[in-house]
């Protein structure tokens, strides 16, 4: 039997759990799995280009658990008030092959690349992070603020968006978690004298959603919108000022920030590679320090191995017989109705 | 919503179709779908070598739909009595990215592979087929006879296998189905004078099931067993004295018995040239015929298409949420509980 874990079932599930603990256990899955990055079986998607659109499958696998995500970019679902980025996603197990969790992945996406970006502020920004500042207040938005709200204290949560209704929405969907929300006039009045800036926007081609002079030092930027390639949020400027820290560099040098910038600055380090300790994190208390986020299987993996434990823990999803059990396995057959 | 297909449920419709019913859709599926294979997106399986097996993920589209299925091998699971290759799959649309429909393709890989082998035979044996043997009576035995039950008159099926029970099994299986069923001593025994002869034995190694002097003229041969590197059941001599036809060659010359006789011998057609009418079939009657089919995933495509389709008219399936629907697609937090 495989537990498949719908929507319904993982709001249901987070709604017990606690958002802020539910993040608390993701970054530290992260944490935990990002430390032994060396064990996975990485490889780039497969991605098949569609009118419209790309379908994706990311695959990756430890020695115990093979994981593996579908998932669709479809810009202009927006127009239809579609998602743009659906997904899905499981768990089989090496040994037999067989798979033993199904579960949506449109949620659990978003709250892996919030929790993944709050990872690499926790190994990259200065200490004492009081200030939050975020440009873009869509889909992503308020899994960011949660996500540095978990292991941050925060005084001050600035943000801003182009699009008033969506500074509503994000404003009213975090009334309740007790922080100090600040609506701001422009980007610029969100990202200045922040100590972590976070971009999410629906950069379309090559944006500057934040300039050099705005960031004060020892800034932390996670760059998140720009995840495909001619989609970008960063200037050169900030580029070539910054650390810069990737999840996977053959896939970020496609996809991420440093598409612009290839051959003309170098990439500091793979975010394992800090957790790890391989790397020092932040070395001084003033320099910019940059997560060029694009999202790597990796992260698919740990959110649904967490997802799939506490399922267990609080008995949620539906068993359904996906895979055929067999007193014989020649007589495949006999699963048939005479 | 997604419609989700358990194996019980793939059970029941099978029942209520009937399965000679559902080869004969079937194979009509796979003959429509060949005859345009040049709309399909193709490429090689994405494997991940685990110990003890692989895993697959096997992506296809054409203008309107998107399949994949996930598949795994894992050689030992026999030992502990479980199923060596298990299968789920789904359709998602490429003009949203949404996935549809998600089954079970443990059966439905069965089904699949059987009906593509009768519809190589439909097209490269000669005209009134009238006997039929099969080497290896294991888990794809019954559904090669049913799938060429469906298509031609058989007036004496021969079978034969070295496990026994395996042979018992069969028998018992397809008692209902009123064919002449004859249990061989020997694998010469069930294909000598047969007008179709299929393997389909879990040949180790390189295995010679058959012997080309066996054979009578104008024969045509399934050779099912041999689908991945160093597992086959042919001789050269029968390679190279047959006209060959495979499925997609850059796979089959990996996975296929031509493996063996790389660059000794040619593959005649892919079977989609010769379905379409590109290439004739077969020739003369007295030609030996082999299909070399090592499965592909446009015959994922088309079972996964026709399961969908019956399944909505039978009203089959759970409808599960898999995928979130939202007014305002950047309000993907609201879905959460306040």
């Amino acid at each position: 039997m495989v537990n498949v874990v719908s929507v319904k079932d993982f709001v249901q599930l987070v709604d017990q759990v606690g958002v802020i603990s539910f993040f608390e256990q993701l970054i530290d899955q992260l944490d935990q799995d990002f430390k032994r990055w060396a064990e996975f079986t990485k490889s780039p998607r497969h991605a098949i280009h569609v009118d419209g659109g790309v379908m994706e499958v990311m695959p990756t696998a430890d020695s115990e658990l093979y994981a593996c995500k579908f998932v669709n970019g479809h810009p202009k679902n927006t127009y239809e008030k579609l998602l743009t980025v659906t997904a899905f996603g499981w768990l089989a197990s090496n040994e037999n092959g067989y798979p033993q969790f199904l579960s949506e992945m449109t949620l659990l996406t978003a709250f892996r690349t919030a929790a993944a970006s709050a990872l690499a502020s926790k190994y990259l920004s200065k200490k004492d992070v009081k200030t939050f500042g975020i440009i873009g207040t869509g889909a992503q938005s308020e899994f960011q603020v949660l996500a540095h709200a978990a292991i941050f204290e925060l005084s001050e949560v600035r943000y801003f968006d182009v699009d008033h209704n969506a500074m509503k929405k994000f404003a009213k969907n975090l009334e309740s978690y007790g922080l100090n929300l600040v609506a701001c006039h422009s980007a610029q009045e969100a990202a200045a004298d922040m100590d972590i800036v976070t971009t999410a926007t629906a950069a379309k081609k090559q944006a500057a959603v934040i300039n050099r002079d705005w960031l004060k030092p020892g800034v932390h930027v996670n760059a998140i919108g720009g995840d495909c390639p001619g989609k970008t949020e960063m200037t050169e400027k900030i580029l070539k000022a910054a650390k810069i820290v990737v999840e996977y560099l053959p896939q970020t040098e496609i996809e991420g920030e440093i598409q612009q910038v290839l051959g003309e600055t170098s990439v500091y380090a793979e975010l394992w590679e800090v957790i790890s300790g391989k790397k020092a994190g932040r070395t001084s208390c003033d320099e910019l320090t940059l997560f060029d986020s694009v999202g790597f299987a990796v992260e698919d993996y740990s959110v649904l191995k967490l997802v799939q434990k506490l399922c267990q823990d609080y008995g949620i999803g539906t068993q359904i017989e996906l895979i055929p059990s067999v007193d014989d396995p020649k007589n495949l057959f006999g699963l048939l109705k005479n």
